[in-house]
């Protein structure tokens, strides 16, 4: 799956082609179809590791130890982690329009939804909790979602930050702002 | 452009024709290429209206009176209404990749640039003047680019926010930040 985003990246996914895939992973055409049964099964099932995958670990954090606000920087740090190691994934996921089928698209809409609103519920809490400030709290989940999904524009693995320090910085400027108070 | 923005939007950039954006907009196909040369031109030429205009208005927040916090908050409150008035070219604009020619592209990408600098330089500046607390400049501008850019995903015109509510709860979370303070 790996393999296959990257080349769906680089090709694009109409361009690239099974054989394509095949050849890139090192094995025959037919023996990639013993385990994946079109182009569109394979997008489908990288989409739904991806955000499966993101909302079996945000329900993890949302399920165990800490408050509200320990549960957020770690949603946050979470967050920084899946994306910056499937940058290709939401390059793919959000250049390509209209490639799944109606269900497939539905499927991936639950699961994404599903995310949102957890990170929501968690805002949600942290506010009721009285840790903190009511704001927005959609407006603040999109905000949240925003910041770390950008980063697969710019992300860059051999760059300047690791994920957990984005993740730091970022959590940083969420919960405590950029501006300077008065003493 | 606000015609052809919405056609390629819908009907993706490949698929749309010189025809249809014509007819969309009531005129003849020659008669629009009295205007305009070629559909990638058109596309070149929306993608460089927009930046442009964008990097002209922070240019002159960043020219304008004001403490430089002042100008970071007016610099927000214009890039989310220049996103919320531009979601079908955002959208147009992560989708579709190498379909500029390269010069066009490098004239998009110095603009880009351009703006980018420019809002790392407020926020850079800002620090300086002890208004906003030193943090790395580069990673606040990708988070304040972040929040702001991803409306284009979320953005309802006819939705429960304007876009100067939003405005006002983002620069409310990127200056004070989310967490409630100890009295």
């Amino acid at each position: 799956m790996a393999v296959a985003m990257r080349v769906f990246r680089e090709k694009g996914y109409h361009a690239a082609s099974m054989q394509e895939i095949a050849h890139a992973v090192g094995m025959q055409k037919g023996s990639l179809y013993y385990y994946i049964s079109s182009k569109q099964e394979l997008l489908f099932k990288i989409f739904e590791e991806a955000i499966g995958s993101m909302a079996r670990t945000l329900e993890e954090i949302y399920a165990g130890p800490g408050s509200p606000r320990e549960k957020l920087r770690q949603a946050i740090a979470a967050h920084v982690h899946a994306i910056s190691q499937r940058l290709d994934m939401l390059t793919i996921f959000l250049r390509e329009t209209k490639v799944l089928s109606p269900t497939q698209e539905e499927i991936i809409d639950i699961h994404r939804l599903r995310y949102e609103r957890l990170l929501q519920r968690l805002v949600s809490e942290g506010m009721k909790a009285g840790e903190l400030r009511r704001m927005d709290s959609k407006l603040v989940t999109y905000a949240l979602l925003g910041m770390t999904n950008w980063i697969y524009r710019w992300y860059n693995p051999s760059g300047r930050f690791t994920p957990d320090e984005i993740a730091d910085i970022f959590a940083e400027l969420v919960f405590n702002g950029l501006a300077e108070r008065e003493e």
